[in-house]
């Protein structure tokens, strides 16, 4: 079992990775993003995008009700079930769920970000949260079916309302569960770079405690990132591959190790 | 085994129909639909709905590219996971699958649909088509283990492309894959009417001969409705029963017999 990461960006080769999957040995277990479909559709309905970055410089995306209705559209509709065709058309055939579909993922909503606005300090509550539990029973009972699952946002929290949440955490939590014997994250990069502004400074391999290093340094969604990576160490998981999503074949090339291979 | 239909229009009570499956004996397959969300969303993103009128007098919506982008986020995206939230907010370990998951639902494209505009007939290609094969294997696997299932559009056509189908003619196909003692069908008026514009003038059951004779004279979606109806009970089904869905308890009344009754 391998469980994938798509990238939400618009360069993602969606099409590529259905043709990778079709010729896996193995099976898995796909989460995937749709952040740029997301801003695209917030700017079209007029529903603009807000960002929220905490007092301990996190940055996340403030999830009212619109927020979630087009949260909801952009991943459940339009690119879960674009790619899932995408899927079918290589003969993979694959089933499109969200966290709330079978309870597959539970998560505890957010009791509130803390942010400080024009200097003064205030409790900010959205539709957010962080994955704590998944239905494992119905992974496998479909996985062992041989169906191939794509997953993505919303989340269920503890009383059934749908919230939203970081990909990262998700996927952290699958590998706990399901220990697979590699994680792939397919980005809009060719893996780790150590100068965000070069393509050609990919780091090839990552240790733990550089990983630990860059953490420390690293803010925003990057720290998020390298956090949900150390995460992942912990829990015993051997091999994770950061790779290219933008390239012809890019599930094929990161199980070829081309990106930055993380152990 | 029941099968219900739910309709898309704005004023069905999902949360209500959420609550009576809450307490149905017997295992339901669901299938909804978004209209009302749909043509909304249409007008909000300026895509305007096409409808279509064949020589034949049946009345369909035409499905172009953004057609299907705008039905696939209302009906799998909006609509479907706010139902599948609402069950789990009443404990219906809901889980929510479009045609295109799994190949749940595959259907044969349209080869055109054949017009009259302006004096000059012309066949028109969209992406819409007629639901032909049910994955049952997929659909029992899921029921028997407990899941509680909402199905809606897009369905695959038969390169795995989505296309946009009539919910009535995926009951029907549920129906004769199924076998359900009860079909049951939630619509936004109190039953079939004698008069469309009195909804005192429900017609409390009807046979064979009167839904034939009905359909003779029924013109656009009334008369693609009663063909539906009339394939069920031609495939051996026994009980159908079109209700209310807006009441405080869809579900409930429909199984009270509360609406009309087709046998």
């Amino acid at each position: 079992m391998i469980v994938v990461k798509v990238g939400g960006g618009a360069s993602i080769n969606l099409d590529g990775i259905a043709g990778d999957l079709a010729h896996l040995d193995e099976p898995a277990v796909v989460v995937h993003g749709a952040n740029a479909f997301r801003d695209d559709l917030s700017r079209r309905l007029a529903i603009p995008k807000r960002t929220l970055t905490s007092e301990s410089g996190v940055e996340s995306v403030f999830t009212d009700r619109d927020a979630l209705d087009v949260l909801t559209m952009a991943y459940a509709g339009l690119v879960n079930k674009r790619f899932v065709s995408l899927c079918q058309q290589k003969g993979v055939n694959a089933i499109g769920l969200t966290g709330l579909d079978g309870a597959l993922v539970r998560g505890r909503r957010n009791r509130g970000i803390r942010v400080r606005e024009n200097g003064v300090r205030r409790l900010v509550h959205d539709l957010s949260g962080k994955p704590a539990a998944v239905n494992g029973e119905l992974l496998r009972l479909l996985v062992d079916a041989g169906y191939t699952l794509l997953l993505t946002a919303p989340i269920l929290d503890e009383q059934g309302q749908a919230i939203s949440t970081e990909n990262d955490d998700v996927v952290a939590l699958l590998q706990r569960t399901l220990e697979p014997e590699l994680v792939v994250e397919l980005i809009e990069a060719p893996g780790l770079l150590d100068d965000p502004k070069d393509e050609s400074s990919v780091r090839k391999a990552l240790g733990r405690d550089e990983l630990e290093r860059r953490e420390s340094t690293a803010s925003g969604r990057m720290r998020r990132k390298l956090k949900a990576l150390l995460k992942m160490l912990d829990a015993g998981c051997r091999r994770i591959v950061i790779a290219d999503g933008r390239g012809p074949h890019p599930l094929r090339a990161a199980l070829a190790s081309e990106g930055t291979v993380v152990s």
